[in-house]
């Protein structure tokens, strides 16, 4: 097995083999970008600055969709770099100044998101919000096999792990009323998902098919789609999710490789009825992470993203069929993710069944959705040969009070 | 009233009154910032350049996105400065090497696109598509009258007039059948709307209340929101449209500044529920523009934008009573506007009554929705004092036929 000579912990997020990128700083530095490993963060426009990767003008940047947009031979070239210079041992001296302590690193936004797209690919998700929502209909509606359903949301909402969520104002209607109330949102949820980021653009017109996924998709990230289920409730039909959802999303700071997760691809569920052309995809893409969702320090689900019914590359070629183009720093989120068993489920609105079945967390307290100062952390990882794992980081955020207008 | 020394054609939607702000270039040149005047384009790039205006950085950009981040102060100097340029004859001299006939200027998108929202929100349409799609229910649901109805839509395929559309392919489902086919949309349609541009962005958790809306948004652009109606129909529940809708948008090359429709201003149709607080407005902001869409050379619609239920104030404090920010280029537009006559309809689906009663051209063809070819050709305009009217140009489209895969 490949080893650094950077000694890791046992179990770390951030072996050799993962190698995420991010956009760190410390204090009073301008943010640039950088790889976590163990428990450091490599500083890559140091690294370039110093000739050691190429390319600086990517590196010394904000963000990574200048990198994103150099395409596959640029991410296999610097990824193969940075193999090299920390497993031989010729290159410690010259790459150890480069270390940051990720204690002293405050992790930013790691890309510049263009448009944020979110699926609903989870069939035991769709099936559960079916039985919940709309408890006397055939759960799943007739379209769910045959297209990956999505919708688009609010990319400037987009915020990195650790920004505070403001419990959102809004209207919403109790199930007796005739007219809506307006205040702080009730019934606030998470949504444990796994999303992907674009880094090569198509044009419009053209579509990217199953195949070429590897082409156009960076990597992946962990995402919390904070949800105001009673908002949504009122506002959705006919136009789908607006401010239930646009308050915040947030996002890992580590964008993981596509390639750091090529030991995790298995075989997915199998699609019944078969899928049009557009959807089969020649290779397995099921993606054997699973997530944890902790509240408030206890793990109250641990929701497995191999199960999910539709994959990355189907959801990309469904997205781009109809020539829609897609630019450097688009997300696709996956949806909540949800396993067959209730600790498996994505969401409390799932986990409480609706709020019918609160969940008793180990101090006593209970939860139906979530109250001012909970702290919602999401962490996913993806088992790798020889006990090493291939970790996400986490996903964490704090609800704050509503805001008054 | 107010005239230029430059002669501008009778009835031109570009008088001195209106100044709307653009991106331009010539053949081989780079694009930067001009304002329309008669049959011009005024290069501010160059009248910076000549220290004649504030500020060449905003102005020899690609995009207005850096000049509507300055503020309205900004705005405001900058449009005074150039009223005072372009109607004193003392400036003639200094100011006339930089207008560039517009037959020689290419215009591209003028704002880099954010996010992206349409609202739904013209009384007449959400009435005729609730009574063409749900023959037996009551045509408006339940929220329509509480709040601005409105869904995100995707930035990255907002194109400018003059870019040809693509007939896209997609899934849809034949009303007795139980599995979609695949192909070309059959039922290609026009969305006729007006949208609005932020300029000064808001941060997360802050709200935009409707007294506020002149100190963030720049200015109106007319939009065309090409919708698939077979592919929509098939995928938008329970999420909203997606593929249906996300091919192309196209606007007008010209933002058409606040300040130029201060004119324009009416009293909207009255509200009845009476909104709640954050959603009432103490000025009337109701914008008395005529709408008019051509199909093929022949005008088949004049919808009129005075009287949208909900107004521009209302749908930007909508869009952020639950905390979300906006970003210099979101984009927001209103949704089709349909006048309460079957000759104010703003899109096909209700001029044709979801294709029952076919359009007749005077050339002896009939459609009920685009074919290859179809040239639609949006305008809009404002009446003015003393035979002066406030023009957006026009946002035009031609139907090419589908790209296969």
């Amino acid at each position: 097995m490949t080893t650094s000579w950077l000694p890791v912990p046992d179990g770390t997020d951030f072996p050799v083999q993962n190698l995420p990128y991010g956009v760190f700083s410390r204090r009073g530095e301008l943010p640039r970008i950088g790889v976590a490993i163990g428990e450091y963060v490599l500083d890559l426009a140091g690294l370039a600055a110093a000739g050691l990767v190429q390319d600086r003008r990517w590196f010394a940047a904000g963000s990574l969709n200048a990198f994103m947009v150099a395409g596959r031979p640029a991410w296999q070239a610097t990824r193969s770099r940075l193999v090299e210079l920390l497993t031989e041992e010729r290159h410690r001296e010259e790459v150890e100044p480069h270390l940051v302590p990720q204690a002293e690193a405050e992790l930013h936004l790691p890309v510049e998101v263009s448009d944020y797209v979110d699926f609903y690919s989870s069939l035991e998700h769709a099936s559960n919000l079916g039985r919940i929502l709309r408890p006397d209909a055939e759960p799943l509606l007739p379209n769910w096999r045959h297209l990956p359903v999505a919708y688009h949301g609010r990319a400037g909402t987009v915020v990195v792990s650790g920004t505070q969520i403001a419990r959102p104002y809004g209207q919403r209607r109790a199930p007796d009323a005739q007219t809506p109330t307006f205040g702080p949102s009730t019934r606030l949820d998470i949504e444990a998902e796994v999303g992907f980021v674009v880094g090569v653009p198509s044009s419009l017109g053209s579509r990217i098919g199953t195949g070429s996924f590897r082409e156009h998709v960076f990597g992946f990230v962990l995402v919390n789609d904070w949800s105001a289920r009673d908002i949504q409730a009122w506002e959705y039909q006919p136009l789908g999710p607006f401010l239930g959802k646009s308050f915040a999303t947030s996002i890992s700071p580590w964008v993981v490789p596509v390639d750091a997760l090529e030991a995790a691809r298995v075989q997915p569920p199998a699609q019944d009825p078969e899928p049009l052309p557009y959807l089969q995809v020649a290779e397995a893409w099921g993606l054997d992470l699973t997530l944890e969702v902790e509240l408030n320090g206890h793990v109250v689900a641990r929701p497995p993203f191999a199960g999910m019914y539709w994959t990355p590359p189907q959801q990309l070629a469904h997205a781009t069929v109809n020539g829609a183009a897609v630019r450097a720093g688009d997300l696709f989120a996956s949806g909540t993710v949800s396993g067959p068993n209730p600790e498996q489920y994505g969401s409390l609105i799932e986990l409480t069944w609706n709020g019918e079945r609160p969940l008793i967390l180990p101090n006593g307290s209970a939860r139906t959705f979530l109250e001012d100062g909970d702290v919602v952390t999401l962490r996913a990882s993806a088992p790798q040969a020889e006990d090493v794992r291939i970790g996400f980081g986490e996903v964490t955020g704090t609800i704050v009070p509503a805001r008054p207008g």
